[in-house]
């Protein structure tokens, strides 16, 4: 049995480099445990289609208190919504009692754990989303002995729970009793709370914490309800986060070490990793932006910790993915987006034909000085002596060939398209900054052709420009609006996908299976820690 | 636990006898081991709606075989029948195989075994039976990872399993392999195999060699799919195959047992046993007719076995059922069915108005007999001497006020209803004998206006009256025609309900709820083993 799971980590470990299958080991020692919490419905609520709530359906607090299903007979045809009064992920647990006669066949009942009031009443069928419906929480289950406890299998991540009698025995009478939460996390205690002047920055640090919380498992993830997986992107942002809130770097080290042990067979980084049933990456999901923000998780990391065995050790990974990244310039320094088939995401605007050649020009270089600072803090600028040079010729490329000097903005490939997001990064990689980088990110702010940040991940590095760029008062307002916005609209955690224009916005094509609860959105709490005086 | 484990057993066990707590642990220690069998589908197959097929579907060999399925692609909307060959009952696994990339998210699957091809492929919503939904063997189940062998909780009967894929993902390929079904009986060997001169009356018995096989458990069970529990009147019939199949009398004496250690508070057995999560009966559910059937199975018990030990210990048992039917004599020596509220149970077409006086009448009297004749192989007869001159008096009685003369029938109720039943049970109590039986059968049996047998339970005391009444020949040819109707449809067990003019007939007002292996249908064989010369 330890040979063959032996076997297994060697022959999931990468071949390039060859302490990899040691670095699993190092990552699965750093498994933190989870902490568990006991919850229990608050109230009963009845969904009421109302066109003013966020996506069509709001929850009223039902007449009906959870402690009085316990003597109510279940019949076919009734639906009963608990509400646990916050975001829960974890196992459900639930009983029946026999009220009449004794039991003389089976129960069937769906049980759906949803985050938000229009996901549990939007009709599911037809499935219009490109990804698997399985991912809904809602699953049908026979009761074939009452009086007893029932644990469902499925790990969920939700509010509410909604139960469907879908069939029951005329000669017996049975309740729903002993409904209750095991809820799982392995942040611990938010070390970091600050109280601001406003109340809704407030709110939206709690909120943020939250959903940092409900993502911290075994592994940072992405989504608790869906992936729920490592995804390298979404790491880097969560490990900013939990700088000013849980300060569990040990998740972080586990993470880091994750990635480099299951690298591809040329060393670069894949983008996702599952836990279960032994870690392995997602084969062949080579996301460069992904694999460069893994260099700045991991100087952040240093930089947190001190931890300068763990840099030391993880340094050649570092190395080959900005080597990788340099394998995609022209002469002229300009990445070449088309030089091989590689995603390069910043957006689920991709979707809506997001040009990423100026993003992807802007995340090279800032790739470039992490990685050096990394170098210097570890005594190996030897090793990437022409990384600064690099990163200098790249901006004057990038302000030759993306710059347009008239209008103040960076424009993106050969439609010379305007979107935020090139400009949000020529700011973080110092393209543009001072009044040059506040008029490129005001112009396509407020230019109605311009692409906007269609996710809570672009909108981060939007506010970080924008406080980069010295407007701080503006970055201050920006973030009350759009994560405010989902406070106003009933988030108890941040969502995956959110537009204050159209609540019904999906990467997926249907919005009930987009994540209500998603780490990339957690960042309000990296902002409020790390500038007291802009969110005061 | 083991001292809260013997409360519940205390508790369980009926007031009335002082030894019950006794003989439940008698019956616990008399539960047999089940046998194991590990069968694989042979076929696939499709199903095609055909109007002369039995309830309107056919299954044909599809080209597929089953094990193309390892490497087929699942996708969205498949639908996969696997077909078994036989019969089986117990439990399904399978596996998934990773055939392209990694699972990214969970599969749903809708597994459905069933027993025939109009269940797995008549629409179920909306539900028409007033049972459970619940029964009806489809389960949705989600997958969260594959390449691991899931085994479904439930305990299955059925020969097909249709699997519907619910949902799949994209971004991952994955076959459904390995199907399995571990089937469980504890009927052991079949000793009693006979080969007659009919080729279909062969392969009648080898279907109710079957269907009993399937039926026995851990308990005499009505039927495996439905309901799977202990009924005294299914006991009576399956004691008697047993006799000339599988000779597992240790079964027989468990099930009468637990029927007497689960006595109602004043003695009378009450008709049906579940077995778990601790032996209890059906609380309130009271049924004279199949009460004194266990009077009989306990003298054929004794007759088969000679364990007189078992018969002495519930003799008392005996005595209170028969003293029970006495109190609803009229001093005229009439059964009054309205005496008290009791199920009497002679067949399901009660719901279609069988009145039941007539046939109660000659039950009670062949309870008398059967029950002296218990006393008599005791040495108790001076405790039930007055038995012979009360069933002769109510011999008188039924042919004073029941038996129409002219028309040579026996008459039930006010309504002078004409039933077959009414024959059938004056034969098999004496009431009629020779010419008039032969004659009140013939007669019933032909007029359109009669109410004929609905159920092979009520086909099973014809043809035994047939036998009693001389009519060997017709009772071999009704045997045959109507189990063989069976076979000739495509029967693997015999059913709950089979009417050779309505395929659809339902005690349950929807044909696909019914069992299609049960018990109280299985008695060719006994008649086969029984009477050689007969089925010769």
């Amino acid at each position: 049995m330890i040979k063959s799971l032996l076997f297994i980590i060697l022959a999931a470990a990468s071949a390039f480099y060859p302490q990899s299958a040691h670095w699993l080991r190092i990552a699965e020692k750093a498994k933190p445990d989870l902490h568990h919490a006991r919850y229990t419905p608050v109230r009963m609520v009845e969904a009421v289609p109302d066109s003013s709530a966020f996506q069509g359906w709001r929850y009223l607090e039902a007449e009906l208190t959870p402690s009085q299903t316990d003597t109510m007979v279940l019949r076919h045809g009734q639906v009963l919504t608990f509400d646990f009064g916050r975001h829960l992920v974890g196992y459900l647990s639930f009983s029946t009692r026999t009220l009449r006669r004794c039991q003389d066949g089976p129960l069937r009942l769906r049980l759906f754990m949803g985050e938000l009031p229009a996901e549990l009443n939007t009709p599911l069928e037809p499935w219009k989303a490109w990804l698997s419906r399985a991912w809904m929480q809602d699953e049908i289950i026979t009761v074939y002995e009452t009086d007893r406890v029932v644990t469902l299998p499925r790990r969920l991540a939700g509010r509410y729970l909604k139960v469907e009698v879908l069939a029951t025995s005329r000669d017996f009478d049975c309740a729903l009793t002993d409904l209750s939460f095991d809820a799982v996390s392995s942040a611990g205690e938010d070390t970091g709370f600050r109280r601001t002047a406003s109340p809704l920055l407030d709110s939206i640090r709690a909120v943020s914490v939250t959903t940092l919380s409900e993502c911290m498992q075994t592994v940072y993830e992405d989504g608790p309800k869906r992936d729920r997986r490592l995804w390298a992107g979404d790491l880097y942002l969560q490990s900013l986060a939990n700088r000013y809130s849980f300060r569990n770097f040990g998740l972080t080290k586990r993470c880091l070490f994750l990635f480099a042990a299951l690298a591809a067979d040329d060393g670069t980084l894949i983008s996702n990793i599952f836990e279960s049933p032994q870690p392995h990456p997602q084969e062949g999901s080579y996301m460069l932006t992904y694999s460069l923000l893994w260099n700045s998780t991991l100087l952040e990391y240093l930089l947190d910790t001190g931890d300068t065995l763990t840099a030391q050790t993880l340094w050649q990974v570092a190395k080959r993915q900005t080597e990788d990244a340099l394998t995609y310039l022209t002469p002229e320094y300009i990445f070449d987006i088309h030089k091989r088939d590689v995603w390069l995401f910043f957006d689920w605007r991709e979707h809506e034909g997001l040009d990423v050649s100026a993003p992807m020009q802007a995340a090279t270089i800032f790739a470039l000085e992490q990685t050096y600072e990394l170098a210097r803090l570890l005594g190996r600028t030897a090793e990437v002596k022409q990384y600064p040079s690099v990163a200098a010729k790249m901006r004057r490329a990038a302000l030759r060939h993306m710059y347009d000097a008239r209008r103040g903005v960076m424009l993106s490939g050969s439609g010379k398209q305007l979107s935020v997001q090139s400009q949000t990064w020529a700011v973080k990689a110092g393209i543009l900054s001072g009044a040059k980088a506040r008029k490129a990110l005001t112009t396509a702010m407020t230019d109605p052709k311009a692409i906007q940040p269609g996710t809570p991940y672009a909108t981060h590095y939007l506010v970080e420009a924008m406080i980069l760029a010295g407007m701080p008062e503006q970055a201050r307002a920006y973030l009350i609006d759009y994560w405010g916005g989902m406070v106003r609209r009933g988030a108890d955690t941040f969502w995956e996908a959110y537009d204050p224009n159209d609540d019904y916005i999906s990467p997926y094509d249907f919005f009930p299976v987009n994540s209500a609860c998603h780490a990339w959105s957690c960042t309000p709490v990296y902002f409020i820690g790390k500038y007291p005086d802009i969110f005061r």
